[in-house]
């Protein structure tokens, strides 16, 4: 089960800086891997404000429906992350560890369970052993440090080859604020591996509702603009929590999304990198591809055409065998049920225009386009002649190693 | 470019009987194949009726507008189809080759243009030059046989790894009629290859709008409930045609389609038996998989999340792997963004329930699994506990040789 480092993976990690108002702790509880951590324990010793988005999925994990209840208060002094057992499809089974986990976190902290916030990955209908976490979480909770981000980040990962750290620091009236990011993922799911986690930390001073309407705004273009199969995890969760620690430096707390434009550009940047570390850690991936739509009738239906484009097989193939098969972009386009016409529609790979007016540009040049399909990022971009309407998404592409990792693991 | 015969190819083929007013022929027009025949003509000596289903691509090719238009008067005299060339997004030159090609059908049977139906799979934008076409067709009508129909079912293949031909009788008013087909396609699309083609004749004597109230009903449990990889060409067809010799035998015409009830039954039965040849030979496919979805809250949304599962490419993978990742299709279930409950949720790996109330089976053997997925075919039940609701839909296993197929064919 172990893979090679992608090809695609951050040439450097950048320093992490310790946020004022949040510990972190990782230990081995021993949930499923050996000899690794698997858990860790975020401990906010003030109550922070919460802000979290959840998966779509019908048939969420018992730590959504655990978070998703807890939300409403929007305050946070715990968090626990374990890897190994998605705790998803585990019906009463499932609650009754979610609640146990909750407690052993609140008797070690100190604070109700309503403060407590869970996450889980791995394998889908495995019951989880949360009387594991008991042991550990006291302990944890004593050397709970600050300075502990990129071992956070190792500790949620699965078929992750990589750790995924993102850091940014904005000014909100005048008082310079730290936002710290993790996250995991290299499918959109895959039960014995890789739902999408991450939880972003910001010293700032921002209630509850203002946090929520900053990361509903901020994950459209970022996490919700990234596929590697298409296929969609029960558990995908994602927490952003302010420590409010920067009111002790003069910040003044934020009272609307319109006071903290830069923070939201910030943290829209923050959520964008941790995003693009996801794919580009996709299972199999060695190249990641880039989907601009622009010209559609609007940004709804752009962002529908270049999700078809991004998650069609064919397409992903075709890059993957450094092939620029425009032709099955115009398939992908032709799927996706929106406004499209075929004779204005106009595509390039990289800066080589493919396509135009309806047929292969007169002036295509094999050689051109065939060096733009051998770097590892591809951009493709099509216009579609129609409007002002404009998306970008990001995938991977969809190689031999990817059917390898889902497939072939039990043979 | 050449892979062996599908292991899911039938057996045996049925012997083929020619049907009574329809001749065909096939011929070596060097589209793009060599040393192989690449244009098939069919020939209605009396004009036959014609029903049509094509693409739902918003980027059609230009024989798919080009059927549309002639589908109104509902009258064939001629079908030309070619395989190595879809005529798909060629713009002006598109519709220049299909009137050329329909001129010189129209020349060689002796009936208008708009009696004349085409075809092509192939490359998309590529220029198709039609006047290759002009050069045979004359000697192809000159020659056309009714008993052809394997070797017809050859002419149009393309990744195709073995032809697909179904035939069968009927009754209409106590006159025994015959309804042969034949379809190529392996993937649901690609400009290289694999576009989904299929043409069905019957000698019954029946109008155009019953013939085409038949077909729609036809090709929902059909044609519509198959998927290899979730693409769409830009090129599928099905026409059906009726050349009414049955008459001669004392077929009295139908008025309506609820005069022709054995008529659809063994219409229906013949579209599934093609349909399920196309995905037996699905690109890279060593297994089939039967998706069932019961209980839902009707028949439509049982089958949007049967489509969801079947095109999931981790459920897909899994069983390529012989994995029975029952978590994989609960995952799939949930993404389907239709109505579901995960505590009602059933789950079956052929009959072994693997999953239900929302969590394991309690009683479910790895063993017996593991014996249901080492067979072919591989059925997959969910029963959502809501309503009345069922679909099946037919998919093959995601292995590395479609990544092969589809990716590797430059290097």
């Amino acid at each position: 089960m172990s893979h090679a480092v992608s090809p695609l993976a951050p040439k450097s990690y950048p320093d992490m800086p310790a946020i004022d108002g949040v510990r972190m702790a990782t230990a081995e509880a021993g949930i499923k891997y050996r000899n690794r951590t698997d858990v860790l324990l975020m401990v906010f010793d003030e109550p922070a404000s919460v802000a979290g988005v959840f998966t779509r999925s019908r048939c969420p994990s018992a730590p959504v429906d655990f978070c998703r209840a807890n939300l409403a208060a929007g305050t946070a002094r715990a968090v626990v992350v374990n890897s190994g057992n998605a705790n998803a499809f585990t019906g009463r089974k499932g609650r009754e560890a979610t609640a146990l986990t909750a407690q052993s976190a609140a008797a070690a902290v100190g604070c109700a369970t309503s403060e407590v916030f869970l996450a889980s990955t791995g394998v889908i209908g495995e019951p989880l052993d949360a009387t594991k976490f008991a042991g550990v979480l006291g302990d944890m909770n004593g050397r709970a440090a600050g300075d502990f981000w990129l071992d956070a980040a190792r500790a949620i990962m699965t078929t992750d080859t990589y750790p995924k750290v993102a850091t940014r620091t904005a000014e909100i009236g005048g008082v310079t604020v730290a936002i710290n990011g993790i996250a995991k993922g290299a499918g959109m799911i895959a039960p014995d591996m890789a739902t999408m986690l991450s939880f972003v930390v910001t010293d700032a001073d921002i209630p509850a509702p203002v946090l929520q309407d900053l990361l509903a705004r901020g994950v459209g273009p970022s996490f919700n603009a990234v596929t590697v199969d298409s296929d969609t995890s029960t558990s995908d969760t994602l927490l952003l929590f302010a420590t409010g620690a920067a009111r002790r430096r003069g910040q003044a707390s934020v009272a609307s999304t319109a006071d903290a434009e830069a923070f939201a550009t910030a943290l829209n940047d923050l959520l964008r990198d941790l995003a693009l570390q996801v794919v580009r850690d996709g299972e199999g991936a060695r190249k990641m591809i880039a989907v601009t739509v622009t010209g559609a009738e609007s940004d709804a239906s752009a962002k529908r055409i270049a999700l078809s484009i991004a998650n069609s097989p064919l397409v992903k193939t075709a890059v993957a065998g450094e092939d620029a098969n425009w032709g099955r972009v115009v398939m992908a386009v032709g799927k996706a049920g929106e406004p499209a016409d075929r004779d204005r529609l106009k595509i390039w790979f990289g800066d080589v225009r493919v396509a135009v007016d309806g047929e292969r540009d007169p002036s295509y040049s094999e050689d051109a386009t065939s060096n733009v399909m051998k770097q590892q990022d591809i951009p493709v971009r099509v216009d579609l002649g129609l409007g002002q309407g404009a998306a970008t998404v990001w995938t991977c592409d969809l190689t031999k190693e990817y059917v390898e990792i889902n497939g072939d693991y039990r043979s």
